[in-house]
């Protein structure tokens, strides 16, 4: 069967309090989309943290000694500095790249990802201004949107948060899931065998993150088109949650 | 634009000198599927390399002292062992997992990619085996089967030769682009502004492997499908290469 990626073209601005639901069925109706069973919608973090609310405002932020001596280090905004320590578990790296001329920071987020700035927003920032930080649970706003479209559809659909990162070895940013309801996260090919009767010894795909990857596609990074259709994959399931695709160290080699 | 994934079914058994061009042409005959300027079509480095015959006699392989103690340390099959060393620019990790009960080999290949066992494949070996090793150079295993496609139906369309790679702190495999013709590796989006008429801070996305992402969602990793075509994604480029994917050990602040 052939897989289709539709961008959701239309989407309005969201402000905190939006109803995510009734905006995503407008902007279905505007790109000429009905929902179909098995369809799974992809929505990016952005949209999902401003419906949620998840800004924090900077004056209301007063960074800690800590805080201020490493935003000096690093020559970033120390109250969005503060922010970002607040929203990691830990700092996996930070300090100044002479590439882009200013500081960075990778962090472990406490959802248990590992990106940039734990994933709080990067623009230019003046005094008066929030941030926007991740959802804080982001499977449960996949699953709030996904029971939202089945009491509204009667469609069983699945539901993507999707955020994108960047990733050690390779370069550029890539959409991965950090939230999901109704799908897999992995789909494990153990036991199986290859066609020419050899079994697999690598066997998990990230199916979760391929399907991110793919409306990434279709979103574009200007946020014009913030949620996307993939219709054909068949990976439905009760039970996913994007906290599968975390790697614990313990079995994590591809770190150096 | 809506964006489609074919795959290409029926397509056969691929063997050392196989003319790969000839086989997509008769694999997009049989799945009913004309090319179109801009398409771009993924193909497994599996069957690339079958058809480029970088197949390694095992019997004609003598692993080293320090190959054999690394295997038996391991508890690895050291003739493998000492093609993934050869395939290797370095050794990333190189442990017993005590999750999966062996040894696992994390390397960087002569290319720059970091996988585990160099690509080698990964199947169960007995003497008289051969193992299989990624395309010399599959950029210009890519522009081959770009050529080829070109000459014999008039279409210029992209190329992407994919591989299923783990990855640090994210669990399961996913294509990734190690190979490619007549796309972008990367997207840009330096100086653009958000639609709240920010500028973008993180501004490379890693368009290619998006690509090979999603046709990952069709190829299923039985190898049944190896190959995939992908319709709507305007990324057309002459000097798109893989190696720019690469990142640089000196701006990988995302290692721990």
């Amino acid at each position: 069967m052939t897989i289709q990626i539709h961008p959701l073209r239309g989407f309005p601005l969201v402000r905190p309090g939006d109803d995510l639901v009734s905006l995503i069925l407008q902007s279905l109706d505007h790109s000429a989309i009905s929902l179909q069973a098995a369809d799974i919608l992809v929505v990016t973090q952005k949209i999902v943290s401003k419906a949620e609310g998840c800004y924090v405002k900077l004056d209301e932020v007063s960074p800690s000694d800590k805080t201020l001596d490493l935003a000096g280090r690093l020559g970033l905004h120390p109250k969005r500095v503060e922010v970002i320590l607040r929203e990691s578990r830990r700092v996996i790296r930070a300090q100044v790249s002479p590439g882009l001329g200013r500081g960075v920071l990778i962090c472990e987020t406490h959802h248990g990802f590992v990106c940039a700035n734990a994933g709080v927003d990067e623009s230019n920032l003046s005094e008066s201004d929030s941030v926007l930080a991740l959802p804080r649970d982001p499977d449960a706003s996949a699953g709030r949107i996904r029971s939202g479209l089945l009491d509204r559809t009667g469609m069983a659909v699945g539901v993507v948060v999707s955020d994108s990162f960047g990733r050690p070895w390779r370069r550029g940013l890539v959409n991965v899931a950090i939230g999901l309801s109704g799908i897999s996260s992995l789909v494990d090919y153990q036991g199986k065998k290859d066609y020419g009767g050899r079994s697999l010894a690598v066997t998990q795909l990230a199916v979760a993150d391929e399907v991110a990857a793919a409306a990434g596609m279709a979103m574009g990074k200007l946020e014009l088109i913030p949620a996307a259709l993939v219709r054909g994959v068949a990976i439905q399931s009760d039970s996913g949650r994007a906290a599968e695709l975390i790697r614990p160290a313990s079995e994590d080699f591809f770190r150096e």
